[in-house]
């Protein structure tokens, strides 16, 4: 069994929990609300947010019994996101499987999305606890600016990496750095505790986000569960290609950009790796990764050693170095 | 100066202040968020539901005040509704104007309608009131809910009225219900004044759906602000229609129904309305809305007379008798 497994295996029962608690919520009179969230909440999500919310709580001495409710909710919140990004994204697919849009429509898919959302915040303020209520609500906030951010700077060749990095702290490490310190909040953890979970998350999730979008050039094609180079598709400016479009030659991005601006990059798909590979794109952006990641166990340092702890660093581990 | 004008002059300066509080609550850091929300904010929406709560706050004697806020929070709502409302429904205008999806993409669209919101109850959790928090969030739960019901009977040519009704009570009449129950929170009215206020909502949120579907087969072509059959036309069953179906001949319905699936029934638009008038749907649709209209203001009793009280019923009146 692998470092990650034995995670996985580890909270096996709270995770149960949880996919118990995902079920409870999708109780509403409409059938189709149910069926759609089910289809997107049951197709070999990861529960990484849940899971990274299970261990922090657990680090902590006295939990909240109500912290597997709180696996949902953030579960509710990061579906209701993959429902709208799916239909602005005009994708077909979702984790091998036809994305609820392509089976739904968009129509469905905004309503339920907008549904998962509604029903994770009635959950969240029927637990009456302000810094959570706050939490959340500013976590969605920031990660709807996020990805309106990138929609912003859609086709934009002169993002630079620090908007990048902005952007994916946004639209991605705000939950998951919210889930760590839920868990925290969940087990009374002092305030330092909660800020050292906070932003144990926050670089987590940005190495999330920076390994994910280079799987999107590099994956292992028949596990990621979509297509390769979407994102470039798309006209999404990510690592790998912010910094290739600044280290190649004037000529050479003239040429990738007009490829872009074609429509269809991804035909081209090999040449652009070569390029990546040439200037070290790939493996710049996995370092960059690593780094993040690294920063992220630093702030763990003020916990003391637990099986807890160790369970937390293998998460990280795990989270850049997935081929799919 | 009409009645309703009267109203509005009256809270006008509430009124200027909740444009204040809308104002200062579009301060994303991303300007594209700002100005998608500004330009649909700020194009002629009557502030219904901002006046009402307004009113319902001053009924009673202790307001916080940090109503006007709220103000803000249920117009946001209201917003974030129409702009998704917008997207699904493929409309290319709102109140006279390009809708935002056509100018800006469903994309934007979709994105600021879940900035609207989430921001809407950031500034609810902040006011840490448990009973607001709660109102709020299944308020919009029922909405989301109503929409996707709406969405899963289109052309359901047997949808019966308590169906219909249903549907609207949950898409349109929670929120305002709901704004004006808002306003009794605020002025710590008791629980029974607050029941009243939220009944008084309920009531005239059908009655301004039910209204508003009847326009859209009648209105005042130049005011109204979008094309007239945009309903029928998306196999939307509102009340007229329903009316119609159920009391015209067989023949009729088949030929009603064969013209809906034609996908183009607005260009015979005049025929389908012979029709209603033969059978008086319309009609029986403006006696519906007018009888909820005063179911509403029966709920009122329970106060003492008032200029706040009568601006209630002005209001009431003024939904049903609004021809644009």
């Amino acid at each position: 069994m692998t470092a990650i497994d034995n995670v996985w295996f580890q909270y096996k029962e709270a995770l149960n929990q949880v996919e118990g608690e995902i079920k409870k919520g999708l109780d509403s009179e409409v059938p189709l609300i149910n069926e759609v969230a089910q289809y997107t909440l049951v197709s070999g999500g990861k529960r990484i947010r849940p899971l990274l919310l299970i261990i922090s709580a657990n680090m902590g001495n006295a939990i909240d019994e109500r912290y597997l409710v709180l696996g949902s909710v953030v579960e509710f919140i990061h579906t209701a996101t993959l429902l709208h990004d799916d239909v602005i994204d005009n994708a077909k697919t979702r984790r091998g499987q036809p994305a609820a849009r392509s089976r739904y429509g968009n129509h469905a898919s905004i309503l339920v999305g907008d549904f998962l959302y509604t029903r994770a915040v009635s959950r969240v303020v029927s637990m009456e606890n302000v810094e959570m209520n706050y939490l959340l609500a500013t976590t969605c906030s920031k990660m709807t600016e996020g990805e309106t951010w990138q929609l912003t700077h859609t086709s934009d060749f002169n993002l630079s990496e620090e908007q990048y990095i902005k952007i994916i702290a946004y639209k991605t490490a705000s939950l998951i750095s919210a889930s760590c310190k839920l868990g925290g909040v969940m087990a009374s953890a002092s305030s330092e505790e909660k800020e050292a979970l906070y932003s144990f998350g926050y670089h987590l999730g940005i190495a999330f986000q920076i390994a994910d979008d280079t799987l999107d050039y590099i994956a292992d094609k028949n596990r990621f569960g979509k297509g390769l180079g979407q994102d470039i598709k798309e006209g999404k400016m990510t690592l790998p290609l912010i910094h290739l479009l600044a280290h190649c030659q004037k000529q050479e991005k003239a040429s990738l950009i007009e490829l872009i601006q074609s429509g269809k990059p991804q035909k081209d798909l090999s040449s652009i790796l070569k390029l990546m590979e040439l200037y070290g794109s790939i493996a710049q952006a996995q370092k960059k990764a690593t780094l993040f990641v690294k920063k992220a166990k630093e702030k763990l340092q003020i916990f003391p050693n637990s099986n807890h702890k160790a369970a937390l660093e293998i998460v990280a581990d795990y989270v850049v170095s997935r081929d799919y």
